[in-house]
């Protein structure tokens, strides 16, 4: 589909103080993933008409799609495709159905939905390398763009480096599109946060050092200070993910230096 | 008025992970009251559309709902009934009627906007024991299902134990359906919640081990955290209240082991 | 425009317990800025139907309005005039433009879209005394009200008070209508705020002190507490700013004495 260029009203007088933000489609990188804990169809119609341009994934976190009534989450997939904008179920509900031995199911229940986009995590549940790999391959041999994650939702089982750096190499290998590290919504106390939202450096410039492509990378950073420090060290295309849908705005105003957080970097 | 099965696209494939929720209508428990501090209508229909299975009740947070433009107000009032969710004016909106002397006219008012149910508390006024009895009898008398609360919404007035339970036995005893743990919107400082918003277990176990049947107990739980521990201690029927908007589904989540904190205990 | 008073249901038989609070228009005080980052359209006229005499100002976040699709911005903008609420870009925007050279190009297209609000603010950027006073000059020779904001929204670029307050007497001596006094969206570690959100008394003291009239100011202040505390000291039409949407109809509550924390005063 031809797209046409996204008109504003200051373009033409001013340009964005931090300049290369990229447009859609951005299939490599500078990709915004919101988190949807219950957006109703029209908030989201609402939301896509403002901000659309700014989103490229919408993640029905957790199991929630599960409770939406079935006419609902069909609205919200065929108004969401049509917007460009791709929606898929969070991680956690996939889980559940590897529990359930119905990962193959859930799968093809996608399919039928219409959903191009799954999430393969192990945030809560074990999950062998040789079972993660399959589920991968099988979902990408069913036509999904996959994106995994790494990390654990709970702190206690925080996941070593190595350990990280090992499962992103595996799962690109198998054919994930991007990968995930763990934030959750809070930001607090998960994956390569502290419990006041601070990046554990010392992790986190060992987990960049080692990764090829940062842009492989999506970061659910959901605070501004992580955002804003994110953009700092990477720059305003930065893949994030568990965006709140009205953070979606301020976030690409950080992207473009167009709030004081980014915009002093211009001074 | 029969209402049909929610039909929910997965449900023929995966079961919730946690067994046992209920489904709508819920008279005795597995209750949801949301908090409302100002939600239009277009929103408020959007929102039931979506997650109105999962609501029980709509509180118009304290005097909120003398604030409304009437006509907005009994929209509301009408779209919340027919899709089978009881809307009722916060607990301060009475005290201030209460203060002015006009609590029965107060009740005349709901009477005439066609709401069916009524908090008394007094959270932030005196109230004798006499009158509080007085005000449920006659709302009761006028047709009215109320809702107690018990609790004061400032930490230098903690309520002992000891006067908590006499208050839940004497305002059953009076007809109140049910009776609310203050916690306020912020979960914090307040009621049984320290001031990081974590249960004040000594007091919280004196109260429980006392009241003769959970059931009769609304939770004011806004906090993640607070959800969890109560699904974990109660079940995943336990009553909550002051639940925000946007929280409505993750909750339903939390309920029925569709998220990650409460998937936990099916491993 | 003659505008009719607002009919609400309750208020024939209760008076607000706190008395006093002002009605449309309020020109002088009784003032309400909203903070809006990214509010639909449909959820803009939603919100103004709900409570639309409590907001008299909009304040398009930082730069976020230059990502708006032109149509969108425009729709608002046209919603917010007829509803009697005017609505401005915020200042960082008007900052970015300085940056660039393109201070007077940003007002003439203020005025092509039909806005008659500015604000002029060095939250970010320096800007000499001579500038500042000449933005204000033109913005008022192009028929703008113009608002102004004294503060730094980093705190380690703190103002002392004496800056501040010939800030003030500057801006309002060159014509601007009322001056912000800076607290950003979170209310922490900014301007009079220290980094839990609580008031700095002794800074705040000698401000309103050595201030000539308060009703010139208006106040940053997101978190119910400052609120309060502000109601306290100022009355109920203390101007405020940075109000979030859906905290507009609790704010109207606290100044009405409808909600627990100002509803005590009158005990």
């Amino acid at each position: 589909m031809q797209r046409k260029a996204l008109e504003r009203a200051w373009d033409d007088i001013l340009r964005d103080p931090l300049p290369g933000r990229l447009a859609k489609p951005r299939s490599d990188h500078g990709l915004t993933m919101l988190i949807d804990t219950g957006l109703g169809v029209q908030e989201t119609a609402d939301l896509v008409r403002l901000a659309g341009a700014y989103i490229d994934f919408i993640k029905l976190g957790f199991g929630t799609s599960k409770l939406y009534p079935t006419d609902v989450l069909q609205e919200k997939i065929a108004l969401l495709h049509s917007a460009g904008i791709d929606v898929y179920p969070g991680g956690t509900f996939l889980e559940a159905a590897v529990l359930q031995d119905k990962w193959r199911e859930f799968l093809l229940r996608c399919q039928q939905l219409g959903l191009r986009t799954v999430e393969v995590s192990d945030g809560t549940i074990q999950l062998s390398a040789e079972l993660r790999r399959e589920i991968i391959t099988t979902a990408r041999e069913l036509g999904f763009n996959v994106i995994t994650e790494v990390g654990k939702k709970e702190n206690d089982s925080h996941l070593p480096v190595s350990t990280q750096l090992q499962m992103i190499a595996t799962d690109l290998e198998a054919g994930a599109y991007k990968v995930i590290i763990e934030g959750r919504e809070s930001g607090k106390g998960v994956g390569l946060f502290d419990g006041n939202g601070q990046i554990l450096r010392d992790e986190f410039d060992e987990l960049v050092k080692s990764v090829g492509n940062p842009k492989q990378l999506i970061w659910e950073a959901p605070l501004r200070s992580q955002q804003e420090e994110l953009i700092h060290l990477f720059g305003p295309n930065v893949n994030f993910g568990n965006i709140k849908p009205h953070d979606i705005i301020s976030l690409e105003a950080l992207r473009c230096g167009l709030r004081s957080d980014t915009l002093r970097y211009t001074l």
